[in-house]
């Protein structure tokens, strides 16, 4: 599918961003709102389910967190300041249009973390059964949030995304992975091919997603350790990528005029991997 | 999970819409945009893949097309006009204001359908397989498109969906299910138990999905004809909804912290349903 100019134009209010940097700290271009900053590093967390989840994982690495300056009307927003209080972690009021900046859909509360979890394949400890999913090129904030709550759920170990010319771990991206973002690591680089051979080493099988293969996801015997690769919204897998795979599998669909949604396709090719590892148990 | 009030705000340009209706053919508030106003009936399908896929099945029932009145600058656009202009369906140069009124991911194109799929479930020709997927009060448009897409590639061949509670055939689902909603009929009721006792008297089974369930889908033996049942975002099935089921079933999590979104959930029942059925054959 090729991609659309005057597709996701980014809110009126803000300003263009460069593409593959996330947003700064800045407020609205309006002039209304006292600007903030923050450190680059910082990682931002939006939406009460994702702080919800990152106060119960590592409440230690929470900066800062801003609500939005009507918090106390709304039911959820209390019982987070709560949490906050009894966590004695500091928050901050901010106004509407302040974190709207930071994430459209900020539910009224962002958190500041200095923690990032890498996903370091190579001294990971392995048990019997491992996945990763790598994915190359997924522009949209909605489809790697989406990945990343499936993930947690499926118990996936490891992540891996492109530095570049892909989304990265924005606040929004928090958001929409409710919390899945505390529970799976991961590792940015341009080039696939090195945590490839890293984990081919580990005894790990890469399998690329591609509509092309003619042989599927269910004719598949999954192996212990796998890596699932899938391609961008637009233009699927690039081809090092695809070279870098063991092989390529599809997974059956009743047309060809159009095809699963990224985060649906890494969605059942997780749930087949786990299917067959109870199974065989 | 419980709603927050501070979620999904309209955009910061459109006045409030009641709940539950679809957003009317108006122009901005800012005043500055000519009203749009086409008959109700009309569906309406942005993006372009979308009504690429409408042209494709039914380009009688298109009555006209609104391109953003700069078109010619997009390839996919201007591929777009020249279908229309050999199918000689009219066109109309709007705004990017008035598109955006209608959806926020328009694409540049919205087109006009006088035609609505209805899932006549009484009177379906059904072959040997049968699968239908009901959604219990589904509110957000991305989870509803996505759901039309996933549902047009595994082959279900009919929705049922609340006439109340819940998000309708808007542009924007039309967007998202990518030309799904051409090829999956939608019934529209309040009373659920009564297209469930009518699909029973098919042949049909009828399965919830919940948490609650200790049987996974995965230890089903899934019938040649099968209704899954989703609930809302926030709340899962309603109590009567729940009554009207043959059996609850799960899908499995690694954490109980978090659920599944509902369009991986509805993905993951239908795969299972099309791999038990491949593999019987």
């Amino acid at each position: 599918m090729k991609k659309n100019t005057f597709n996701n134009r980014p809110s009126r209010n803000s300003k263009p961003q460069p593409k593959g940097r996330p947003a700064p700290f800045e407020g609205s271009p309006r002039g209304k709102t006292e600007k903030l900053q923050y450190p680059r590093s910082w990682r931002q967390v939006a939406g009460t389910h994702a702080i919800i989840e990152l106060l119960n994982t590592r409440p230690k690495t929470v900066e800062t967190v801003l609500l939005q300056a009507n918090w106390k009307s709304s039911a959820d927003l209390r019982e987070l300041a709560d949490l906050l209080q009894t966590k004695r972690i500091k928050i901050e009021e901010k106004s509407e249009p302040q974190l709207f900046e930071i994430c459209k859909s900020h539910q009224g509360a962002v958190a500041f973390s200095s923690e990032t979890l890498e996903f370091d394949y190579q001294n990971f400890g392995w048990e019997e059964h491992g996945m990763v999913v790598a994915l190359d090129g997924v522009e949209d904030t909605q489809n790697l949030g989406a990945i990343l709550r499936t993930s947690w759920l499926m118990g996936v170990q490891g992540i891996i995304i492109p530095e570049d010319r892909a989304v990265g771990l924005t606040a929004t991206v928090h958001k929409v992975a409710s919390g899945g973002a505390e529970h799976v690591p991961v590792h940015r680089t341009n080039q696939f091919s090195t945590p490839f051979e890293g984990l081919k080493k580990a005894g790990f099988w890469v399998f690329g997603l591609s509509h092309k293969a003619t042989k599927t996801i269910y004719d598949l015997n999954i192996p212990e350790r796998v890596v699932w690769v899938l391609g961008s919204e637009d233009k699927g897998l690039r081809s090092p990528t695809e070279k870098a795979c063991d092989e390529l599998v599809s997974i059956p669909q009743a047309s060809a005029a159009a095809s699963y949604n990224v985060s649906v396709s890494a969605a059942l090719a997780m749930a087949e991997t786990k299917r067959q590892w109870t199974k065989k148990k």
